[in-house]
């Protein structure tokens, strides 16, 4: 499931936009996965995740920083998960969380350890250096570069949020530049790329639709983080394609402390599936 | 060779502030290290370069995406080389340049990932995700986080010389901010933290030494960037502390695409700790 079409035709057929984060923290798994050995701990809890909230999802994202934490052990688990996923359940979209960035060469070889090494389906991409930073994922043109824009955290105010002297933004000129930029191929922008844009930053969503109404918005910080799905449905959503995609990680995937967490995570994921299904129908995209 | 003095030392004793970037583009490799195995083809390619320029070096960086590339196999390359060189060079300050940043409990794991897991002194950091993405390295009182400023790249053009209401860029927005951060500890900011500035921005190194005297500074950008060593001391050094470190990367480890790369890394290396020796004599700081 990769081409803009085929993401906003699951998320019509599932009636969900839910992206299952799995920011697998083996510090907070239940008792009955806490094996010592940390890759087949991360192993039995993805899959036990997976299971339990594949009817619910439309993709997946890893981040990779709870993976890196356990060195090449939790590096195997990341690779064997998103491997997993795709054996499994081909239709699903996978998502890197990596924030990578870096000057053209070495941002290539980012592209490669997410695209071929680790095979996701996107990542997600730091905007700070610019242009030939972000570049060599885009030459992927059968994957999609998640570009941050506004972030979850109260950290968006310091840099995300300065203002510049047209009044803009950083942020804003961020989505305004980068939505611009051309592609290789003869895709379109709003086909390889989507941008961050946290749930607690409800407010700005319907300026931000002003800059970019036809891409994807990634929108963490439902659920955990606090942020309301109908605010960002109301402000965020396009009309016709839908464009956005919620995460919610913490909250469906240690929604229970104990053994029965996958059980937990699957009623919290359906539970949010209900309320997309409900809002999708209201604003007349199924 | 972890705190500021202690960085300080190293150079006057060396009589050298360069960094050699272990960017270990397997590609470029020259033919009698080009194993099949991926791994082993790294660790004899890096152990040569390591044994031929550690008498000219203060430290190695070692930029995560040309490791990253080959998965699990580069990744084990990476933590080896960083074993390699705390076994056999202890004093060499090791820095993985990896660039992340993400909400706070993210970062923390990414800040385990960089000094627990992988062993390393310093990690590069990406600013634009605010205070709350790179507190959690600084909880490590012991170790270094170099957050980005100026890049070296053409993309820096992009976001971080976006010019703010104040009539500041956001890169001097990044540098007043974060050098003001509160640590932890009772370290100075100065003593946890250092900024990335490219030696391809020469002209910016008078300013930004206004707004962080006292800070080390990370250079990337000379030799196959083409950045001026002399003109970055000119503008950049400290009169005290010299608070330069400049990074070669490609200039050196491939200064020979032939099997004698190790002697033309060490050729290389020595011509610039030469040229570095001259100008700290010259600004009378050996």
């Amino acid at each position: 499931m990769n081409n803009y079409l085929q993401v906003v035709d699951q998320i019509k057929r599932k009636s969900s936009f839910l992206i299952v984060g799995l920011d697998s923290d083996y510090s907070k798994f239940p008792p009955n996965v806490q094996f010592p050995d940390v890759e087949l701990a991360i192993m039995r809890f993805n899959k036990a995740i997976i299971e339990a909230t594949a009817a619910y999802a439309v993709g997946y994202k890893l981040n990779s920083a709870f993976y890196e934490c356990h060195g090449i052990a939790g590096l195997k688990a990341l690779r064997d998960t998103v491997r997993y996923i795709k054996e499994k359940y081909p239709e699903m979209l996978v998502i890197l969380d990596a924030k990578r960035g870096d000057i053209g060469n070495t941002s290539a070889c980012y592209a490669r350890a997410a695209f071929d090494s680790f095979q996701a389906d996107a990542v997600t991409v730091a905007p700070y250096m610019g242009y030939d930073s972000v570049e060599p994922f885009l030459r992927y043109k059968d994957k999609w570069t998640i570009l941050l824009a506004l972030t979850s955290n109260k950290g968006s105010a310091d840099f995300q949020q300065l203002l510049t002297k047209d009044e803009t933004f950083v942020f804003e000129n961020v989505l305004r530049t980068a939505s611009k930029w051309e592609l290789h191929s003869d895709t379109m922008n709003a086909e390889q790329m989507m941008f961050v844009v946290g749930a607690t930053q409800a407010d700005w969503f319907k300026k931000i639709r002003q800059i970019v109404p036809d891409h994807f918005l990634l929108v963490p910080g439902v659920g955990a983080q606090g942020g309301s799905l109908r605010a960002v449905v109301e402000n965020g959503i396009n009309r016709e394609f839908c464009c956005l995609l919620v995460n919610a990680s913490r909250s469906i995937i240690f929604a229970s402390k104990d053994d029965n967490f996958a059980m937990a995570a699957a009623h919290k994921a359906a539970e949010m599936q209900k309320e997309m299904s409900d809002l999708l129908k209201e604003f007349t995209l199924i």
